[in-house]
């Protein structure tokens, strides 16, 4: 019993998927999916563009969807089955909502007889993301009338062209009626009308900006690569540029580590710029922002979601992109000030503790390499001390700075890496997606996974309830005691344990395939000593 | 720099919920809950009922507090940091929606300057989960103002009644800005004005019935225990009970595996009744509900949330408790038709393939054992061969029907019991919340984990997309190759593979404390032919 409405609906909604350029698909199993699944399945033999990507746990799947989306910049599929599986998506829907990823959440669902009656594996999946996809359709695949799938034509290119054009999730949702069997090997010829989006080009007018001390904050950027035009800018128009570690444009040529520098008070007066251009979103550095507030320095912001700002200091928003926004400016910057500036990255960067490794990895990695960091002590660290000498291929989940899902969003990036890849992760972060590790054996993903293991949450050391030392422990602290050689062990992957950041150069310059855990343990009241050390060691005289 | 009004107002809100019923807290660490987890953990040193658990996988820490609220019928909390934290517990509040357990989601949040504006972290917190939660409060815990302290004493206590009454999740949103630290060791009294809630007691009129072929259908029923009435009842009535393998009523005196018997023919002409009488939810056999509707047999459906029937063939719904309406039941049935439906228990149940599994359980489980079983095959086994011989405490997630947080909730429920207890499960629902594994080590919960390991998802080559050979394993069949040594390798759980269910009666009878780890391996191929096999064995000449 097979279901030819369906058979053809399905084609055109995957063939609108594609023709929106939808190439990854993150699959979980489930029996309402299996009109779309087993279709899929047969497109993806049919245009080698298509690949499609097994996962199990659709928490997990969210994120690595995520990873592949927010590394490509391209709208990612999720396709699951109906119930608690959609629910699941939510975390990585949440991040992809704040750092503007158009992810795709296909979810199956049971058709309208079995809504709100108590049928089994049921949630009014309709908007279930509310506020977090503000784009949402429902497609009725088994209805059969030519409008119906014109519509479907017309609206999935639609949407996901929203979907892009605005950086926010998009739910599509497919409630399906038993019997769920398409036709496989069907003949039919499914031809899709693309549909392209154009914009009126608006002409902007030349930004000429009078003062001399202008300096550039670039940062965290997930969109557009504007490296060159950014440090061609810089060069020719002696403007130094702050390049927070997720800008993708920091580079020996840019300031790093700004953070370290405020905190050491090497920002003196003669540095305090007239004006700052701020590009992307909201640096890892919650101190470079206060530092602008406090100084009482004019910042102007230009992004895409210009305005976006929660220091509440910008005081003019350029909602375009950085690369248009310097085509039309015009500045002469001081030179004096500029080379000040540009010393700024002689001054030496001790690190100790934990932040050694983000320092070694600075050192060592291979041209290109690319890097996902998480949240917690790790972002900090590499926004501290690694100075884009190799690679600006540096990716975070730094939209809603989950430690959830960080595995997962990491293999997905190194799927789309033709090199070898990194993550660098905290142990509690490890632990919240392991499950996200069984695509690294799955796929034999090409990446060396580094833990910082200190046994807990580092972070909270730093933090006021540190003081609350009867109660620490247990509710910040949070030690899981994992052992990681049997993490490694029970997904057959090769573990390394280091006995400090200085061996990874060594064993990083191995010539492997798949995935590796490697291991380097910290003590976390050693790393809260360590960096009051490093500050002191580093503070400008 | 302490907090004082946010010291009183988070003591209030804790009392309140403690004079609402709460005892149960399950928290995840994160900055943001500082106030409410310092608090809280001084009030667990204070009032002896008080319980803590720390669960650093959010999504687990939903599933653990579902698991002790659907087992103890009372209001459970989890506590989570703002973010991604507050939409893992998605999945747990789907289900607790859905199958009416009164889960109490505190998502602390950022504060209202931080919203929207590019903040990190921060997230459209309010009503995130839509309409899952009906009920939902934001409290402003910095308001210094006696007016609110009384708002917290009161709506807390007006909305865990209304969750509790009603069966339904709830969110209490807690925007929280810095300094987030409460005075420890605080001297106020706080008291709280405890509210009570009363309802008018409806005078029902007795409820005649002149039909004298009746039979209860006694569905899953997570809330009320309502067993000894219904057997009076029975007994005294001559009403034979089918019941479901959820209802907490299946003994040896009620009918069970009626799946099986409508399968193979068993329910001729004379068992046929001329009313069903259904009470509690949507029963595990779906087959049942299609006999009822085939053979156009009235059905009346009595529960709180009686209606909620998918089949559309209930004919009158009474919204009240089972007990309630048995109080006021006249019928007097017919002997012969009791008899002959009390006898269909001794048709003998050959088991062969996974379902030998439940089949055992059902001869050596000690009496009162509370057995969580996960979804997929392992439910529908129990559903069809435990008689409910020595427990009625089965309980599963049959609100959605996930495959995740299944070992977790299974764990929360394994908390309330003073017996060791045992869960159920599939190896890719295992694999779906093995981090919820690290709450078994860390609390050494008295738990036997039994895993059906058959190497991916078998319920699938029960459907007709197991025709679709070229796609079927990849897409649906999802064999994950987990070696489930590993995993209790890695969580220092006793790990026992055991040849065959045959084993189990020696595997459990010895003396054990902690989590332990049983593997029983299955062949998916095998499995379908066993059951066609076994329907065939079964079978009515
Ligand atoms: C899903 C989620 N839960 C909780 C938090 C709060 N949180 C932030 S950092 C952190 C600790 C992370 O520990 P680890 O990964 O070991 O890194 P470390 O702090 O040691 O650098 C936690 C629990 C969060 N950001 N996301
Ligand atoms: C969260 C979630 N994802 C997917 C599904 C769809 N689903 C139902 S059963 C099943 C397979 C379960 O496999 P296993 O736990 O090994 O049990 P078996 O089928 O072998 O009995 C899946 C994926 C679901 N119910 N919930």
């Amino acid at each position: 019993m097979v279901n030819d409405t369906l058979t053809i609906n399905t084609k055109h909604l995957l063939y609108a998927l594609y023709a929106s350029g939808v190439k990854h698909f993150v699959v979980s199993p489930g029996s309402r999916t299996t009109p779309i699944a087993l279709m899929l399945a047969e497109y993806e033999r049919q245009n080698s563009e298509i690949v499609v990507y097994i996962d199990v746990d659709e928490r997990s799947a969210g994120f690595f969807a995520l990873g592949i989306a927010k590394t490509r910049q391209e709208p990612v599929v999720v396709l699951g089955t109906s119930g608690t599986a959609i629910t699941e998506y939510m975390p990585a829907v949440a991040e992809a909502k704040v750092s503007h990823i158009p992810l795709i959440v296909l979810s199956t669902d049971r058709p309208a007889e079995l809504q709100n009656n108590g049928a089994p594996q049921t949630l009014p999946q309709h908007r279930l993301f509310g506020e977090l996809t503000p784009y949402f359709v429902s497609f009725t695949l088994q209805d059969e009338h030519e409008d119906n799938t014109a519509y479907i034509d017309y609206m999935t290119q639609k949407l996901v062209h929203s979907a892009m054009d605005t950086g926010q999730p998009l739910q599509i949702n497919l409630p399906l009626r038993k019997p769920l069997m398409p036709k496989l090997h069907d003949s039919h010829d499914v031809s899709i009308t693309p549909l392209t989006f154009e914009k009126t080009h608006i002409h902007i007018l030349p930004i000429v900006i009078k003062q001399t001390h202008v300096v550039i904050l670039a940062g965290p950027n997930e969109a557009a690569d504007y490296k060159d035009e950014l440090l061609q800018f810089s060069r020719d128009h002696q403007v130094p540029v702050i390049a927070d570690i997720l800008s993708r444009a920091r580079t020996t040529d840019t300031i790093f580590g700004v953070d370290s520098l405020i905190k050491a008070h090497y920002l003196t007066d003669e540095y305090r710029p007239d004006l700052v251009i701020r590009f992307g979103g909201t640096p890892v550095s919650a101190r470079v922002l206060q530092w602008l507030q406090r100084e009482n320095i004019p910042v102007w912001h230009v992004d895409g979601h210009a305005g976006n700002d929660h220091s509440r200091h910008v005081t003019r928003a350029f909602q375009m992109t950085p690369t248009a926004f310097l085509t039309q400016l015009a500045l002469t910057n001081d030179m004096t000030f500029y080379q000040r500036w540009q010393q700024l990255n002689d001054i030496p960067r001790h690190a100790v503790g934990e932040a050694s490794v983000s320092c070694m990895l600075n050192r060592i990695l291979p041209e290109n390499t690319a890097v996902f960091v998480a949240n917690s002590m790790a972002i900090r660290d590499m926004d501290d001390v690694f100075s884009g000498r190799t690679t600006q291929k540096i990716y975070a989940n730094r939209g809603v700075n989950g430690i959830d899902g960080v595995v997962s969003t990491a293999l997905g990036m190194s799927t789309v890496s033709s090199q070898r890849s990194i993550l660098l992760t905290g142990d509690l972060t490890l632990f919240h997606d392991m499950n996200g590790l069984m695509m690294a054996k799955k796929y034999q993903l090409n990446i060396d996974i580094i833990v910082i293991n200190n046994n807990g949450g580092s972070i909270f050391s730093f933090l006021p309830q540190s003081q609350a030392d009867e109660y620490f422990e247990d509710m910040f602290g949070t030690p899981l005691d994992l052992d990681m050689s049997k993490v490694a062990y029970l997904y057959d992957m090769p573990y390394i344990q280091l006995k400090g950041a200085a061996a990874l150069g060594e064993c990083l310059s191995h010539q492997v395939h798949g995935p590796r855990l490697i291991e380097i343990n910290f003590d976390r009241q050693e790393n809260v000593a360590n960096h009051r050390e490093l500050l002191e060691l580093n503070q400008h005289e």
